[in-house]
């Protein structure tokens, strides 16, 4: 079987997952809710091994801090971040049928088009549902909006990534790490986008779940690739529409990838997939063209999974540069600026003098406090308040001496991962069909449970001992399935269609001598083993 | 120091908490949003401990089913629940000012009170923030709406508790259990209430994370009391406001708690809240008044923590009937009923001749099918179809007999878990104060970290070493914290702050022998050990 091959496709994995507890729509009761689904025990399980790995990966071995922000946000913020004005897509509408469709999906190679040319295209387009004429196209924000508070509330949005709240956040994390960079900021949650047309189950979600790190550094301070990092054999496809295999290190030196730290998260969001269950055959980072690209980044890669669909994005490394600390620190009341090492020295600053002031203009004095903040004081400065023209004299100020440095807004390098996406294509990836035989082959990491619980009978007490080896199995920290009905063959199929690693069957001669056969999923191979040394084989 | 004992105050806890990396107000830089919070690197990881050991008590230990369901739900389903017309709160507004107050906040004993009560009181109350005359009350209803989909949308609302996912998908559930009852359905997620007046931090959020169980049983078949569960000791008031220090067996035994699945969540609840480091001294159980209790609940109790702004809820027990599966089931397309067992029999019934209908009725067959659906067939069965009059004539049909079994819909306790609120009065509760030293005093379990490694300074290799040692904690799954900034006593003080349970200390000793000082939070004690031993202990 080859590593790059694809064996399964899309609509048997649905009908599995929906079968076996992993993933449904959601609301289906209620004639559906296009975009949405509900995870099931199976699919639950497999998110979070997935979560506890990325976890291990970004936060406990790299040290990055973990964020939980809000899922609603106020309209400024999302102003200032460039979500309100042009986080959009191109709309058209049938003005017969009513049907609602994505402009940019009824051109071909309209995904790379810009809105200039599209809206060229669309002119000659008709409604593919009805064939009548379709409507000028226009702009779709896709922000869910709402309202916070009673009566008519403030404008509230739904966050699209979960990047902003790190980014916001970005002032008290830089205080937890002591005002030390780089830092690396991390968070997992539910993102929610307004797609126009949501389809194929997990991979066009309108509410999903996002991994994402927001890698900070001094701009005169990119973290390098480290040596362990240079070596990773990777596939990149390059803007100019080249294929290579390389390492990441080549990549570097060659200048297909720009960024030294871009180079580093590349390598590490493909060692994380690895790790996971992702065929490194299946897997290719490839380099956005120009049109692409949002606004914010200057080198930015989508890693990519080969599916029975095409190559779905799972990933995407960017460079934001300093856009959206410099966003947030225009519109917002908060310092998102560091000082540069070595730039401190000492200035001379006047300042107020605020008894002066008090007696000279009593309740204006607030005022004048308040206006001198936002200006560099010095003697003379006129300023107005209430009205009236001011001019504070040297007799209100004295000069004082302070040590200050130039200030710079941080870079920021973001890996950020789509969770719904990856254990849709983890699924469709592992499959493995022989003969009559098939199992997802996940590693034992990723799979729901360690193990399938199995009593021959029902009887002669063996359930009973099944039931206490659960017991023990899940004490030392072992997922376990239990499972009692049918055949031994029909549970060990069912067990490999959600890919359990290990199952064990315990028979009569396990209530004699203590031993149990275990079986290994993707070998089928079996042993007959002592409970202690097949608990011991089976504990991660 | 007693158990029961208040120790700090709101304001501080909340001053560490921002200050340490615990929780903060979410966009103050933007002016603030009331009732949201951002989660930082150290309360991210006490709600993951807290969680993890939620999961271990109901889906591990307990095989819970757990769910993750969509947050954003559509109008029919919230209809169905009553959410949308019963979910609100009485608010007035001041026509001077425009501040908008709940009415049961203006009244003394308000929240106690019915909404005709309140009406009459109301009235005599005047705006507390400029003392003019406040409107009428009028309904406000909770959820936060949206519109999914382009152009005017489709309504839909954000989820205002997890356990109406769990209940529209227990069908589905139902199978991933073989249709077997009872089981229990578990969800870890955010929830959304748009209060009209958001306060006191994490104890009162329009965005929370809830930790729920819907445990669905047979009305004819619910679970019993079982007998490890019957001598948990248990403080409870009752609804004729009794305090009673009793067990849940005799509580159950005198019939003050009448449900036997009630009365096992609460023992299995305050089993876990203690296990998370709750003084069972703080705790109670509160029964609700019928004022106070929801529409469909018969049996209900809040558990309650007693903090210095008395006592907060953090969990509540409800025996919810059939309320919410029987709502779905009316007003969806789904089978929310199971069968009763023992009530199988034979039946005769009427079938459409499929063939027959065709060849007469040609393209309105197709109709006549899909009406008959929800009529019980038999001969001269009128139907009207497209405007027009038709009897089915016996000619049409024929006889089967069917196993059928009378149908009933589940029961279900709820169990029902705030984190934000729990996290809150975990800081609170496990405050201590010795002299100068303050510090948490969490099981290890819940601690946020296990170990604090500290290089007694930054020279002669000890940092190294203790990098070294790090890499080696975390290799086997201890969660430890990196510190070398400032004296040795700072470092333990902070560490004490935010309660890490261990801390270690490599001085030169270590390079020579390779033993280290540990050090336990609650007693100071100090020992010397080999880093091997060391390690062994602070592991969980």
């Amino acid at each position: 079987m080859q590593d790059g091959e694809i064996r399964v496709d899309f609509q048997k994995v649905i009908a599995v997952a929906t079968k076996r507890g992993i993933f449904q729509p959601a609301f289906d009761a209620y004639g559906g809710l296009a975009g949405f689904l509900d995870y099931g025990p199976v699919g639950v399980r497999m998110r979070r091994r997935i979560l506890e790995m990325w976890r291990k990966h970004y936060v406990i071995n790299a040290g990055c801090l973990e964020l939980d922000g809000a899922l609603i946000g106020p309209e400024s913020m999302f102003q200032a971040s460039g979500h309100l004005g042009e986080f959009d897509d191109a709309l058209v509408d049938c003005k017969e049928c009513g049907k609602q469709f994505r402009a940019d999906h009824l051109v071909d190679g309209g995904e790379e088009m810009s809105r200039t040319e599209l809206a060229k295209k669309i002119i000659n387009i008709s409604c593919p549902s009805c064939s009548s004429p379709l409507s000028e196209m226009s702009a779709f924000n896709l922000m869910f909006s709402t309202s916070v508070g009673a009566g008519k509330g403030s404008p509230g949005y739904l966050r699209p990534e979960t990047a902003q709240s790190i980014f916001l956040a970005f002032p008290w994390l830089l205080r937890q790490n002591r005002g030390k960079l780089p830092f690396a900021g991390a968070q997992i949650g539910r993102s929610f986008r307004n797609e126009i047309s949501p389809r194929q189950g997990p991979l066009r979600m309108r509410e999903f779940t996002q991994m994402e790190v927001e890698h900070f550094f001094l701009p005169t301070n990119e973290p390098s690739l480290t040596m362990e990092l240079r070596n990773t054999k990777i596939t990149l496809l390059s803007a100019d529409g080249k294929e290579s295999q390389t390492t990441v290190g080549q990549a570097f030196d060659e200048e297909v990838v720009t960024s030294s730290l871009v180079a580093n998260h590349l390598a590490r969001a493909q060692n994380f997939l690895i790790s996971i269950g992702v065929p490194p055959g299946k897997l290719r980072f490839r380099q956005h063209g120009s049109n692409e690209m949002a606004h914010y980044s200057s080198d930015c890669w989508d890693g990519e999974i080969n599916t029975s669909l095409g190559w779905v994005e799972i990933v995407g490394v960017a460079h934001r540069g300093d856009y959206d600390l410099s966003a947030h620190g225009n519109a917002s009341s908060r310092e998102f600026r560091v000082p540069i090492p070595g730039t401190e020295k000492e200035i001379e600053l006047w300042k107020p003098d605020i008894g002066k002031l008090g007696k000279e203009f009593k309740g204006d004095a607030k005022l004048i406090l308040e206006a001198i903040k936002n200006v560099e004081l010095k003697p003379n400065t006129s300023l107005n308040i209430n009205g009236k023209d001011i001019v504070l004299s040297e007799d209100y100020m004295s000069q004082k001496t302070e040590r200050r440095s130039e200030m710079v807004y941080p870079n920021v390098v973001e890996p950020s991962f789509g969770l719904d996406r990856i254990l849709y294509c983890l699924l469709e990836s592992s499959w493995n069909i022989d003969g009559e035989r098939e199992w997802i082959s996940l590693p034992q990491d990723t799979s729901p449970y360690d193990l399938l619980v199995a009593p021959l009978m029902t009887k002669d007490g063996l359930d009973t001992k099944a039931h206490e080896i659960m017991k023990s199995a899940i004490d030392i920290g072992i997922d376990a399935y239990y499972d009692e009905a049918g055949s031994i063959g029909r549970r060990y199929a069912r067990a490999d269609e959600i890919g359990i690693f290990y199952s064990m069957t315990i028979d009569h001669q396990t209530l004699e001598d203590g031993t149990v056969t275990l079986r290994e999923r993707d070998s089928k191979n079996q042993s007959r083993v002592s409970l202690e040394d097949a608990l011991n084989q089976v504990r991660r």
